[in-house]
C-alpha cells in the first residue's frame, strides 16, 4: 500500500473456528471506532461483495455428486477475496476509511496451503493474484483445535470445512503459527485464556501497534 | 499423462466466438465414435460438472453493483476447470474413454492472458493448478474476430464475455496464433473457409493425428 496519501489501514482478525474471532471483532470494531472517530468498513472472507457471498455458497456446501476438488477449493477462495480487494478493501482504503477483516489470506495460506498440504499451491496463486498486497495487522488468535472446535459445535452444524478431521486444524494452526513467527505485521493471541485476558491482549496489542 | 496404460485421449476444439465450434465438434464426435466403436465424453467450459456449471453463471452473467474484476474472472474460470478436470476428465481417460472438450485451457491463456494482457498470472495459475495436465491434441478454429462475431450476433444476445470490444478479440486470436505455433499438439484449422473446406481440413487433421 502506497502510504503517501492518507490512506486507511487494513486490520484483520485470523483463527481457527472457536477461537473467539466474532467478539475480538466486536472490541476491535470499537477501538478502531473510538480511534478514528468512524466506524471501519467490515468484510468476511469468503465473502464480502454480492458475487462472492455466491462463491462461499459454493464452498461452504457439501456436494456428494461432484465434491470439491482441492485445487478448487483454493481457487475459489482467492476469486472472492480478488473480488473483495478490488471493489471492497482497495477502494475503501484509497478514501481514508479503515478496513477490518474477518479472515484474509492467511486463512487460505494456513487452511488449503497447510490443512490441505499444498502450501505451494497457494503461496503462488496468493501471489499471482495480490501481488504483494496484504493487512497492515492481523491478530492471529491462537488455541488448541479441539479447544475451539468443541466451542464450535456448541454453535450449531458444521459446515463442509469444519467437517475435517482434526489433524487438518492441527496442519492449519502449526501453518497460522509459522507464518506469524516470519512476518512482524501478525500478533500472536493466546486465545485459550479467559476472555477478559484475551481481550485484554487484544486491546495492548493494538495500543502498541496503531497508537505509537 | 501415463500412456502405458490403455487411457483415452483428450481432444479439445477451440476457437473465438461464431469460429464453428458446435457444428466441428459433432463432426469430431461421430469421428472419435467411428475410430473408438463407442462415444466420447463431452465437455463443456466454463462449465461440466454441477459446480461448474454454477461457476459458469457466475461467469457470464453481468453484475453492475459487483463487476467481476479480472483476477476473480480467471481465478473462476480455473476453479472450474480444476473441478471438471479432477472430478470427470481424468476418471473417464483412465478408464479408457475418450474425452471431447468443447474449449480448455488454452481459452484462458487467450482471453484472459492475451484479451486482458496477463498472460503471465493466468500461466502462472494455469502452472500450478493443472501440473502439466493437458490436451493429447488441440483444434483451434482460426477466424478474424470481425465475422466470428457477425455470425455470434446472429445467434442472439452476446454474453458479458461477448460484449468485449474487438481489440480484446484480436488480442485473444494473436494470443491463440502464438501458442499454437510453440506447441506441436495445437492444429490451426483455418475457419474462415465456406464450412465443407474447414470440415475437409478437421477430418484430415484427425486422420493425420490419431491414425497414424
Amino acid at each position: 500500500m502506497d502510504h503517501s496519501t492518507p490512506a486507511g489501514k487494513f486490520i484483520v482478525i485470523e483463527g481457527l473456528e472457536g477461537a473467539g474471532k466474532s467478539s475480538a471483532i466486536a472490541l476491535v470494531k470499537q477501538f478502531l471506532t473510538e480511534l478514528n472517530q468512524a466506524e471501519p468498513v467490515c468484510t468476511r472472507e469468503p465473502g464480502g461483495t454480492p458475487l462472492a457471498e455466491k462463491i462461499r455458497t459454493l464452498v461452504k456446501e457439501v456436494n456428494h455428486d461432484d465434491p470439491l476438488c482441492d485445487e478448487a477449493e483454493c481457487l475459489l477462495m482467492y476469486a472472492a477475496r480478488a473480488q473483495l480487494v478490488a471493489n471492497v478493501i482497495k477502494p475503501a482504503l484509497a478514501n481514508g476509511r479503515w478496513v477490518l477483516g474477518d479472515r484474509h489470506n492467511l486463512s487460505s495460506l494456513a487452511y488449503q496451503g497447510g490443512g490441505r498440504g499444498m502450501l505451494p499451491l497457494v503461496q503462488a496463486i496468493s501471489a499471482a493474484t495480490l501481488k504483494g498486497f496484504k493487512p497492515d495487522l492481523t491478530l492471529y488468535l491462537d488455541i488448541p483445535p479441539k479447544v475451539g472446535l468443541a466451542r464450535a459445535a456448541n454453535r450449531g452444524a458444521l459446515d463442509r470445512i469444519e467437517q475435517q478431521a482434526i489433524d487438518f486444524f492441527e496442519r492449519a494452526r502449526n501453518t497460522y503459527l509459522t507464518l506469524a513467527n516470519a512476518d512482524d505485521t501478525i500478533e500472536v493471541i493466546d486465545a485459550s485464556q479467559p476472555m477478559d485476558a484475551v481481550h485484554r491482549d487484544i486491546l495492548s496489542a493494538l495500543q502498541r501497534r496503531l497508537t505509537a
